[in-house]
This record gives C-alpha cells, structure tokens and sequence, in this order.
C-alpha cells in the first residue's frame, strides 16, 4: 500500500476495482471514484445494487442462449416470429446489432464465441451441440450464419455446417459485399471480388 | 422500455446507471455490462461492495477535510510535517499532485471547491469558516494559497484573505510562470508578464 499516493484504502481500493474495468485506465478510476464520493448515498447504493443483481439474476435462454429475464428469451417466446428461421451469431451484441435492423423475423442461436485453438476455444467450449439438437428436433427449415467473416469464423461455420448438413434443413450465410455508402475504390479487393462472384439480379438489389 | 433493444431489463437498468458515470457513454456503458457478466461472480460482488464500503464509509479529515480512513487523515497525524505550515487547495486530487512532488512538508486546508457565484458556490458551501478557525488558534505561521489560477480561484484567495490578514500569520501564494521544460514563445502572454514581474535572484532559481 502506498499511502503517500493515496490518502485512504478505501479510495484506493476502489481505484482498483474501477481501473480492471475494460477501457479504464487509473486516471480515469480515480475520476470515477470521487465521482462517486460526491453522488447521494442512495444512488451509489443502487448502482452497486444493479451491477451486482446484473450479475447474480441474469439467466440465458435455454433455447438459444441469449441473454433474458426468463428461462426462455421474450424473441424465443415471441409467437410473431418465424420459429424456422434460426440465425447463428457470436455474441449477445450481435443479436442486438441484428434486431435493430428490424429486418430479421427468424429466432437465434448465440455460440458463446467461435472456434479459435490460438485462444484455446474449441467447439465444446461454444453452445454448437445444443444448436445441432435444434436441428435435429425438426422444426428448424434454415439457419443462417452471421459469424464474423474471419478465418475463425469460416472454420465454425464449417465445422457446424458438417454436423447438420444430413439434415434436412437449408443453411445460409448473410451477404458479403460493398456496404452501402461505401466508395468502390476503397472497398478492399476480397470483399469486391467476392460482391462481384455473388452478384444478384438487379431486380433483387432494389 | 424499449425491449426491443435490450433483451433484459436487468441489462437496460445496468447500462442506464453505468451511463450516468462521467465520460461513459451508452456504448461504453454496454460493453462494461457484457464485462460485468462475464467475469466471475466473485469478483462482481466485491467490485460492488468496495465501491458501496468506499461512499459510506470514507470519512472527512476533521481538521484538513482530506479523504481519510479515520477522523484525522494520515498527513495532519503525522509528527513529521510541518503543522505550522497550511497549503490551502480546492480539493483531494490537489493535495495528491502536491504530494506527489514530496517537496511541501507542511499540512492541508481542503476547501472543496473556488467561490463560483456562476455556480452558485458562495463561500458557506466551502470550509473557509474551519480554515479561519484553524489560523485563530494560533499554531499556524503560514498560509500558502494553491487555488487554480482563475478568476474564481484569485476571488475566493482575496475572500480568505481579508478573513486572516489582521492575524499573524503569512499568507503566500504558489509561484505562478513559465512551466519547466516550455518553451518560451508558446507561453501564454499573461504568464509570461507575471514570470517577468516576480523574477527571482538568479542564485534562487538553481
């Protein structure tokens, strides 16, 4: 403890609990921290209240493993949804990336991650046997992958698409190309030269 | 609530109080959310509890009002400082950057804050009345003013002025000039004037 730095270990402390966060350096904990001194009593216990009950309630679907209130998730209950149409994604983010486009009815499947030895993430590590007994139940008619298109994410697309493909069940993966908005000149050349392969009728890009 | 953004209320409610931290926005906030759930609980609950113990147990030195552990801090406890010697600053982090430099020896004066009528902090809101009581007692020979160099923080040293000046007691002020290591004709013009007017004999400045 140097308590020439610091003039409390209460402080102190809490330096160090807020500098473990993502993105926080000490500076900025130290900022936090006599944030938080001059805060209401009641806010800060309600803040330490909220993170803790974040992480002692949360509960993941047990269908498709996003996070959720409930035993089953409010899109996995959702009887407006297309309980056939399944998408594949990483992370609880992406599923929120995805449902703010407002253009996917289907339900999900969050794999925890994607299959990567260099970080030591194999495939029981991510939720892809749950998903393969998805498939085989039968109700499920496509699944889209919408992993991140790196080699991580092709070899788990992969390794998925091999344990299903028996199946009678049709599996997609979301459109790569040119983003909209995007100058062609400075489209890298794989993404242009696979939105040139994959080119579609015109009548379908309107 | 917008459930179509978050998947769970607890998540929403966590992001809502982490994006009240300054500096924090809601993307930052959500990332710190997913942190949060996937760290082990243990962690989660101490990190909680730390920042809880930290607002409701931290205690205001009763003579400097530093933050302390105790009800006097460590720095006015200490038999090795000069308690004839007050260095009056506007708030903790300024005694630490004091500190830091180890080259002041004598006490603190706290005040939490500059008289800033634009803020609406007249001079009750802040511990001038304890800083006079302090240089009545008589043990005080000297009073050094280390406010920022504003109007705000030259106001509220002339406002503790005129409450000491008829003791005994010196009152000076930090040395206001060109910073060590600048390079003269980027310092700004008042500065430069002041460093002129206050030029020290040269065997002094060594």
């Amino acid at each position: 403890m140097n308590t020439s730095q610091y003039p409390s270990v209460l402080l102190e402390n809490a330096v160090n609990e807020l500098a473990r966060l993502p993105g926080i350096g000490r500076k900025t904990a130290m900022r936090l921290a006599l944030f938080v001194l001059k805060e209401d009593k009641a806010d800060v216990l309600r803040f330490a209240d909220t993170i803790k009950i974040l992480r002692e309630e949360i509960q993941y679907c047990k269908s498709c493993f996003n996070i959720s209130d409930a035993e089953v998730c409010d899109i996995c209950a959702s009887p407006k949804r297309d309980h056939s149409l399944v998408c594949v994604v990483e992370s609880i983010r992406d599923v929120m990336a995805i449902e703010n486009t407002q253009q996917f009815k289907g339900i999900y499947h969050v794999l925890g991650g994607v299959i990567s030895p260099m970080e030591g993430i194999g495939p029981d590590d991510l939720t892809i046997q749950p998903l393969v007994e998805r498939v085989k139940a039968g109700e499920i008619k496509e699944v889209v992958f919408a992993l991140s298109a790196t080699m991580e994410g092709d070899t788990t697309n992969f390794y998925i698409y091999r344990k299903i493909s028996e199946d009678a069940v049709n599996v997609t993966t979301i459109a790569r190309g040119v983003a909209i908005g995007d100058e062609l000149e400075y489209a890298d050349e794989v993404t242009l030269g696979r939105s040139l392969v994959n080119r579609l009728p015109f009548e379908k890009s309107l």
